[in-house]
């Protein structure tokens, strides 16, 4: 770019133009406008009449609202996803067989690995940008569309050919603050909204009533604090889900009574964390994506609530990911097998309903990895002899807590020595697996076809299993 | 980097054993810590006591401070230099001829883009840290060797093979804030003191009182108003000489009587930059380096003075530099010639005395790039037939401004024009050359040998000129 020349183009149209998008290209987007996100469906449906056919379609994470893209796969103009995360009708349209080629599921470390090797290489960048300058700076905390932190888009916005900023806040050079620099910009395109609010932040980030759930928090809560790892420097994450919001109140509690600080939480930040964050329980946050309102402002205003990209986050072949320096990590599960495999890709059906995420990421990090769920869900049990798809792999997961009973990988010996000498009802996981059986029975088994629909990649880039069409 | 592993080294040889230094390598410096800097000495004295030969020593600049590497010229430890500013011994031993390779004398913006390209592999950045956390995350902010910003250093060590951060600050995990990222750190090594303080922040950083110099800055100012460049949403970046400053104040004054904000200024900020931000008269500063503590404070607690790296100042090469969105530009000059080509690498006698820096960097990319300088320095003219070296290509130069007289580049018939229908005192480069020499006479052709001790490269690469050792 030499001095002079401009990045503001006036129409989504214009920018086709100048990247010659083609078929067979690959065009990513992330997913920190979550189910309010506009700018994918903006673009596919733009490029799609433009007769474009063939894309694969790199998106960080796909949600409900992106529906749509069901009748792009129908129609031949999308035909290979890659995703670290996927729910809702297109999860659902790849597991009937109606994406061409194999989804490739990858982790949220892993895919800016893969980008970043050249794995997964990107054509062109569109970056839903809730503010952006004239020349191609931009940040998440300003404008109406502000979604926190834009973690997920670095290795993006750095690595593909070509990049877009797509805005509906567009602001005088220099924007303030810059998360993603103008070097890594080719394009700025101002549309009327990138988001729809209400779908960017969930309101739901509380924590749960349910009483068996918050049974599951507390005995989370008494392994974590006999695991010694509560003390001065330690470190923590968690989901946004209910139950593990209740572990973080469990925690919050542990820590507060011991007078700990720990360094850091980390990952999706919630308004939980902001609290303990702001209540010195925690030096700082490393934020890759922003839950709520809450954590957004502080995002925004708080100097220790800091920003880190999916690399710096979960990614392996860096020089140090911050999933090296977890300590306790809260997971959860879909199904956990006897071998401590974890699945989070395919729901009880055998249908694409989610996918690691972080989950493998911080497993693999953390010194203590948590799995807390109840024992049957919808009367069927988590436990079995061998889960549909392996998202996370046993050997980087450590305990099961459920409300009947916890379970230790029995390759911590280490840990099943501390915690048997406690109060804590210790079980095999083949006993607890029982356990669920005897109450609901014997679950059927999922019948599938031989035809992939998707391959679940490990953050490494191996493959660690595939999923199958059911039948 | 795995999980569990550790980054903190006991000791500078021990991150030799594990680093594998071995003789003919690059080795990097950032110069934030400028003539107080202790760990370009500290590095190579300890490689040179292991033996280590034939190191090529690749520094974004090189100051007095830096006289020891003479010694380590002369017995052939080093053997190459590469920097984009060099001063003081090092500089006249290299104008000796003591050094076995001709430098390499590169723009800073020219430097990022060497490294990010592959033209200068650097085997081992050596990143002196004011604060690093044990995982590798560093800023320049907190410390007793605090300098502030350091944009110098990121392409250093996002790109070389190996890069150890070495503090005198060695804090928790994770340092807040996080400058540069622990995914490009390999190795921490605690020291005593990377810098002395004194020589970190330079005090001169003021306003000339010299009146010949006022009277420059004054017409400068009067130049850079009828340019009609001075209006909402301007830009502009001087230096930290007394003379710029004296420019940046005159500027100030018709910037409030015009009621006019700026979008940005840029570059090396000092304290006066930082009253301007205050006043409101910019609406954010874009920091490489801070001159002084007064910067290094904003920079720290002030959201608005925001952080920029080398590549994203100057790198030709990247999707946009800063540089090409300034718009007023204040320079100094050692020589000028009648094509307006500019040296600030060599001085009156021939011998290297500085280098680019941000020289040309700027001029390329600004709207309005004006040299600010004394028609005769040491009753020397400083308008020449031809520099002795060419530092900035006089087609980015577009007016220069003495106490006798302004001239226009030529190729600026547009400003031409408008400086003409003012009072100011117009002429071209010959006459100002004329009225120099009527009053010096001609100044003495200084000799040199055909042997080359240095190679200019301009900002893309290329060959821009080479000094030669003088008879």
């Amino acid at each position: 770019m030499n001095p002079g020349d401009q990045k503001i183009l006036g129409s989504l149209d214009e920018a086709f133009d100048r990247l010659g998008i083609s078929d067979g290209m690959t065009i990513s987007f992330h997913h920190h406008l979550r189910n309010g996100d506009y700018v994918l469906n903006m673009v596919v449906e733009a490029l799609a009449k433009r007769g474009i056919k063939d894309l694969i379609i790199a998106a960080s994470s796909i949600f409900p609202v992106h529906t749509p893209l069901v009748k792009h796969m129908q129609s031949g103009v999308v035909t290979g996803i890659v995703a670290n995360y996927i729910s809702g009708p297109v999860a659902e349209a790849i597991s009937r067989g109606e994406l061409k080629k194999p989804a490739i599921m990858q982790t949220h470390g892993g895919r800016a690995r893969a980008i970043e090797s050249g794995d997964l290489h990107i054509d062109v960048a569109f970056i839903a940008a809730p503010t952006a300058d004239t020349y191609g700076n931009i940040n998440g905390v300003y404008g109406k569309s502000a979604c926190g932190t834009l973690g997920y888009a670095v290795a993006d916005a750095e690595y593909a050919d070509k990049t877009v900023a797509i805005t509906d806040n567009l602001v005088s050079f220099p924007a303030c603050p810059i998360e993603i620099s103008q070097v890594f910009v080719d394009y700025v395109v101002q549309v009327d909204s990138v988001g729809d609010p209400k779908g960017i932040v969930s309101g739901t980030t509380k924590i749960t009533k349910d009483p068996v759930a918050l049974i599951i928090a507390k005995r989370a809560g008494e392994v974590i604090k006999a695991s010694g790892l509560v003390k001065n420097g330690m470190s923590f994450q968690t989901g946004a889900g209910g139950t593990s919001l209740a572990v973080a109140a469990e925690l919050k509690e542990i820590m507060k009574r011991d007078g700990v600080v720990g360094s850091f939480a980390s990952g999706g930040i919630t308004g939980y964390l902001v609290e303990m964050l702001e209540e010195g329980l925690f030096r700082t946050l490393l934020d890759v994506q922003c839950f709520d309102l809450v954590a957004i402002e502080s995002y925004r205003n708080n100097a220790r609530h800091q920003f880190m990209s999916a690399s710096m986050y979960g990614n392996p072949h860096t020089k140090g990911a911050v999933v090296n320096n977890l300590d306790i990590m809260i997971l959860g599960a879909t199904e956990i097998d006897t071998e401590y495999n974890v699945n989070v890709t395919t729901g009880s059906d055998g249908v694409i309903m989610g996918g690691s995420g972080g989950h493998s990421d911080t497993a693999a990090g953390s010194k203590l990895a948590i799995v807390v769920t109840q024992l049957l869900k919808a009367r069927l049990p988590i436990i079995k002899d061998k889960v549909m798809t392996i998202t996370t792999p046993g050997e980087s997961v450590d305990v099961l807590v459920t409300e009947r009973g916890i379970a230790v990988n029995p390759r911590r010996v280490d840990l099943i020595e501390i915690l048997s000498k406690t109060k804590l009802k210790l079980m095999t996981i083949e006993e607890l697996k029982t356990l669920a059986e005897n109450i609901s029975g014997l679950p059927k088994a999922i019948k599938t076809s031989e035809h992939i629909v998707a391959v679940v990649e490990y953050r490494d880039g191996s493959v660690i299993d595939v999923v199958r069409q059911c039948l």
